[in-house]
C-alpha cells in the first residue's frame, strides 16, 4: 500500500470543492530580515485553520455510504481531530475524536463545535491508541488515522500541487514534520514533478524522531517529545517514513526558542496567526541564513490555531 | 479648505504605487456568528499594518523638494507616526515623531525602525502639541497632522474607493473614528458616489467625543479618553467634524469589553491580527445584531499592530 503522484492529483480533484486553495504569500519585510526570498503557503488560512482539512476530507470521499453511517474515529492532538469533525459534518457522519489532555483548549473546542464527540486520554501514543481502539470497538466507527495512511498522505500532498502552480520558481520547500503525512505527500509530489526542487523537513529539536529515523534509516517508534509545538509531538508513521526516506532531501531541527522568535516575527510582520508547529520552516531559515540566502524558499505555514488565552510566546 | 471626491480620486492615483490595495475579505464563520454578511477591508494588511499609510504617503506626494529637504514632523499615538516614517524614507525626507508615553511599544519600535526620530511626551493632546511645536521650531520640519488636514483625509478616503469597486453591493460601512480622518474621507466618498449606502462611525464608549459632537452639533475639543483602543484616544479634528456632520449617517459606541470579545473572535476565526482600534466595527455588529441582520456590512479593519508582549485580551 503506497501513494503515487496520480493519487495526489486525484485527491485534489476530490477535495477541491471542500477546501480552500490557500494563497502563496510574500511578506517583503521578512525577505529583508532573512536574506532569502520567502513564499509562504498559508495553510493557517485553510478550513479549520490547518492543512489537516485536506487529508480528512480526502479520506471521507473514499468511504462508502455504509461506512459513513457507522461514523469515523481518530486520535489527534488537535488539528486532525477538528478537520475530521468538519469533514464528517460535511458528509453527514458522526465523528469520535480521542484527544490527549495536553491538546490546546481551542482545538478541543473547535472539534466539539463541529459536532464531534471528544474523548480525553493521557498524552502518550499508547493511551491514544488504547482509547481509540475502545471507541472503535464500542461504536463500529471507521478509524481515519491522523497521518499513517495513503489517503491522508495524498490529501496533504495536494498543497504541493498548488505551490508548484503558484510559483514554479521555488528552489527549496520547507515542511513541518510530526507524523510525516504532509512531508511524505509534499516530497512525493515535488520529486515526481520537479526533482530539482529540494524538500526539507523541519521538526522541533525536542521531537526529533523523524530526523533520527532519517539519519539512521531506522524508524524511531518510541520517544517522549518535549516541545511547545503541540502538533509535532507525534511519532513518524511507517508509510510516511518509507516515502520520506525515498523522496525527502533532508530534515533539520529547530529549538523551541527559535520557534517562538519566528512566531513573534511572523505574526508581527505578516499580521497573521500561526501556531508553533506552523512556523518551524521560518525558524529554520533564520537559524541558518547562509544555507537559504537569495534562494526562493517555499515555507508551509501549516496551521494558525493558537491558544490566545495562553500565548506560548509570553 | 475642504476636500472633494476628486481630491480622493487624485490621491489614489498618487499613492497607488506606494501602498497595497488591501483585500475585501469574507470569513464565513463570522457571518454565521453575526447573522450579517460581513466584508472586511483588511487594512491590517496595509503597509505599516494600518490605513495610515494612505494619508501619510499622500501628504508627502504634495510636498516640494525644498520642503522634503526640511523634513516632516508629527505627533501620533503610533500608526500615523510609523506611516509617516515609512513615507518619509520613501521620499528621502527626515521624519520627527512626537509620541505619547502610553503608545504601544511595537509602534514606537516600528517608527524608529523606519528611520524616524521619536520624541516622547505625556499622553495629553496639549503635551503632544507643545512637543511638536518645539520640534518644528527647532528643525524647520513641515508638520504633517495625523488627521485634521485635507491631504490626510483624502488619502484615508481612498480605501472607500477600493471598497466600492471590490463589492458594489454593500448596504452599510462601519468605520472606526478617532481623529476622524478615515471616517471623514470614507463618508465623503460614499455619499458622493453611492448615497444609498449608510456610513456609520464606531468609537469606544470611553472616547466618545465624536458621538457627542455628532449628536450635539458642537465639536468636543477637551476630554480625557479612557479606552484600550490606543488609536482612538485622539480628539475629533475640525475639518473632520465638518465633513462627518455633512456626510456620516450615524456614530455608535462600543465598550472595551465588546472590543476585546470581538478581537478574540476575529483573530481566532480570521487567523489575522487586529489591534483594538481596528475591530470596533465588528464589535458594533455583535452588540446590535438586529440592526445588521442579513445586511451586507463593510467593516474597516483599520490596523493590526498588536503588542504581542502585552496582549490586551488577557
Amino acid at each position: 500500500m503506497s501513494v503515487s503522484l496520480s493519487d495526489v492529483q486525484g485527491a485534489l480533484e476530490r477535495i477541491k470543492g471542500y477546501i480552500h486553495r490557500t494563497p502563496l504569500e510574500q511578506h517583503l519585510s521578512l525577505n529583508e530580515v532573512s536574506g532569502a526570498k520567502l513564499w509562504f503557503k498559508s495553510e493557517n488560512k485553510q478550513k479549520c485553520g490547518a492543512f489537516k482539512a485536506r487529508g480528512a476530507h480526502h479520506a471521507l470521499t473514499k468511504l462508502t455510504p455504509e461506512q459513513l453511517t457507522r461514523g469515523v474515529a481518530t486520535h489527534s492532538s488537535g488539528n486532525h481531530g477538528a478537520a475530521l469533525a468538519l469533514a464528517a459534518r460535511r458528509f453527514g457522519a458522526q465523528a469520535f475524536v480521542v484527544m490527549p489532555s495536553n491538546a490546546p483548549t481551542p482545538k478541543r473546542i473547535a472539534t466539539e463545535a463541529y459536532g464531534a464527540t471528544v474523548i480525553g486520554c493521557e498524552p502518550t501514543l499508547a493511551a491514544r491508541e488504547a482509547a481509540l481502539n475502545a471507541c472503535v470497538e464500542r461504536t463500529g466507527a471507521v478509524f481515519i488515522p491522523p497521518y499513517d495512511h495513503p489517503d491522508i498522505i495524498a490529501g496533504q500532498g495536494t498543497l504541493a500541487l498548488e505551490m508548484l502552480e503558484q510559483n514554479p520558481n521555488l528552489d527549496i520547500i520547507l515542511v513541518p514534520v510530526g507524523g510525516g503525512g504532509m512531508l511524505a505527500g509534499v516530497s512525493l509530489v515535488v520529486k515526481s514533478l520537479r526533482p530539482d526542487i529540494k524538500v526539507i523537513g523541519v521538526e522541533p529539536a525536542g521531537a526529533d524522531d523523524a530526523k533520527r529515523s532519517f539519519v539512521t534509516g531506522q524508524r524511531v517508534t518510541h520517544y517522549q517529545p518535549d516541545t511547545i509545538a503541540d502538533g509535532l509531538r507525534t511519532t513518524l508513521g511507517a508509510l510516511n517514513f518509507a516515502l520520506i526516506r525515498d523522496y525527502t532531501d533532508d530534515i533539520v531541527t529547530v529549538t523551541d526558542a527559535q520557534i517562538i522568535a519566528a512566531m513573534k516575527l511572523y505574526m508581527t510582520r505578516a499580521k497573521a496567526l500561526v501556531e508553533p508547529s506552523g512556523i518551524v520552516g521560518l525558524a529554520a531559515v533564520l537559524a541558518d541564513p547562509d544555507r537559504f540566502a537569495e534562494q526562493h524558499v517555499g515555507i508551509v505555514i501549516s496551521g494558525g490555531n493558537v491558544d490566545l488565552e495562553h500565548p506560548v510566546w509570553l
